[in-house]
């Protein structure tokens, strides 16, 4: 369904502001706290932490994050989620979100209740207040939601920094394709990344969003090279049905695609992975947990591993 | 000058988003901390705080916010200023942002560094951290910036509840006519909103975006009305000025036009103004502070007061 109407008297521009905004504390329900913990003061207020606090900020633009295809509800849903998937990617507990929307006059309000009724479902679902946000009229043709999540980190903050020689390459789920479905149908790795977190095996972490191929540039330090053993990368069902289409390999698909929102793990050298394998497939049993390489002295790659400049991410500009 | 180039080597998309980030990173310089308090991780991390936190979020959208006759560094500035408006409005000290950019490819990179430089000069004189954001592609002809601002509360919360029958309504600075400059170079209120937050005589407080008489609309309670006294609104000289040009009177562009970042307070009904005003003018003398009416029970407007419901503020849709 489009976000847009041409019948006017459905329009968010004859809606107008006020009555909008009205609207989207009923949508939003019990998501939305009382003010001024929730919407309708000039800030909103989040109560004290004596944890270190984490801010992430990643929108869905009409036409970039989705089409007329996804439903409303999705779209909302995903919009939660592509925030909720950075704050497991530090292992942290997601707390409350703003929301800034810039929106043509011709925003169909049925599409736009659709798009708040998913996003409350997701929230409460992940016990995320929606705390306040913004509305600016955009340019015609323009859906624009931009969120930004606040957590907390549940115990130790697992950045992308630390990887050494010789540390394990390990990635949750299964990669590629997910054009087909996935972008918008996953589940943010919340209780996953948290559990890591506590795991001293765990030294670096991030979420695969552009693509492993490309995202795992940002957890390689100077002088090393990450080794993927290609016979070992999760290739998805999507990313084979995806390279049927395409014409090119399901294992270039599972390396590039993006929007996986899976975590990307660093395993220090001398841990045992048997024992992490044990551990995550109790508490784990649904999600696989897999070794995909290790880290490398640039100049040591070794000749059957992937050489990853052949293969490139998502691009956000071109 | 416009945010846009025909000349695609000069152009964002041409540069592409790593390269975008890093050269970000240069242009902000030490208004962004180093990862993982700063730009690079899947989140940005602000230390604990035993304070309550206000987080409030505004964009500039070209076309909306500004228009080629604004300085790109004027802006970067805009945008941040507009947020610490709403963290002044609640007594509150800035402490960190998240910037998420839209942008058509046909951005101009020196247009985007001027838009950066101002905003990290701007950030720098308040002492906020630029700590994260995300750069998406948008539609021809589009640029948007969308800010989050977190901050801390200096001590009590002013929020835009309390006001009492028999309150006065008071406004700092003069009204109107800010599209002849002042929606963009203004300075926010952010040592007078921490000032009044510490007056026990301040009940409430917003500040005045969208026009005194749509915003007082927020500050009114239930069974109450504003009675403002049509001598006392401070007109400013930009309003008159605007006036000439649309025929239409100052007081009405005083109360309707919007953008004047300066604050809207309640003092409660039996403070010593005269010791506020005294007090106001010792540590603020460049400031006005005016009394302009007080809250009368509904039904008990006095005949010489204005009818509010005559002037319309800003509307954000249409």
């Amino acid at each position: 369904m489009s976000p847009f109407t041409s019948n006017r008297a459905r329009s968010a521009g004859a809606r107008g502001e006020r009555r909008l905004i009205t609207e989207i504390r009923r949508w939003l329900g019990d998501a939305s706290p009382a003010s001024p913990f929730g919407i309708g003061d000039d800030c909103a207020v989040i109560p004290p932490t004596r944890r270190h606090q984490l801010v992430t900020t990643d929108p869905v633009i009409h036409g970039r994050h989705f089409d007329d295809r996804v439903p409303a509800r999705a779209v909302g849903a995903k919009l939660l989620k592509r925030n909720l998937s950075d704050i497991a990617a530090m292992g942290g507990r997601p707390v409350a979100a703003v929301i800034s929307l810039a929106l043509a006059p011709e925003t169909s309000v049925v599409w736009l209740r659709d798009f708040y009724l998913g996003l409350a479902d997701c929230s409460r679902r992940h016990d995320v207040k929606i705390v306040g946000g913004d509305i600016t009229q955009g340019p015609k043709g323009f859906f624009g939601a931009f969120l930004t999540l606040h957590g907390e980190s549940t115990g130790r903050l697992i950045t992308r920094t630390g990887a050494r020689a010789g540390d394990h390459i390990f990635v949750t789920g299964r990669l590629g394709g997910s054009l087909q479905g996935h972008h918008y149908q996953f589940s943010p790795r919340l209780a996953e990344g948290a559990w890591l977190s506590g795991r001293p095996e765990v030294r670096a972490m991030m979420d695969v969003s552009d693509g492993l191929a490309k995202d795992l540039e940002s957890l390689t330090p100077a002088g090393l090279v990450p080794a993927l053993d290609p016979t070992t990368i999760p290739v998805s069902a999507a990313a084979r049905q995806q390279a049927r289409r395409s014409g090119r390999s399901p294992l270039r698909h599972a390396l590039g695609d993006g929007e996986d929102y899976e975590l990307l793990i660093v395993i220090r050298v001398r841990a045992d992975l048997g024992r992490v394998q044990r551990d995550w497939q109790k508490r784990f049993p649904k999600v696989s947990l897999t070794r995909v390489g290790t880290f490398v002295r640039r100049g040591k790659l070794p000749a059957d591993a992937l050489n990853l400049t052949d293969y490139r991410g998502y691009e956000h500009l071109r």
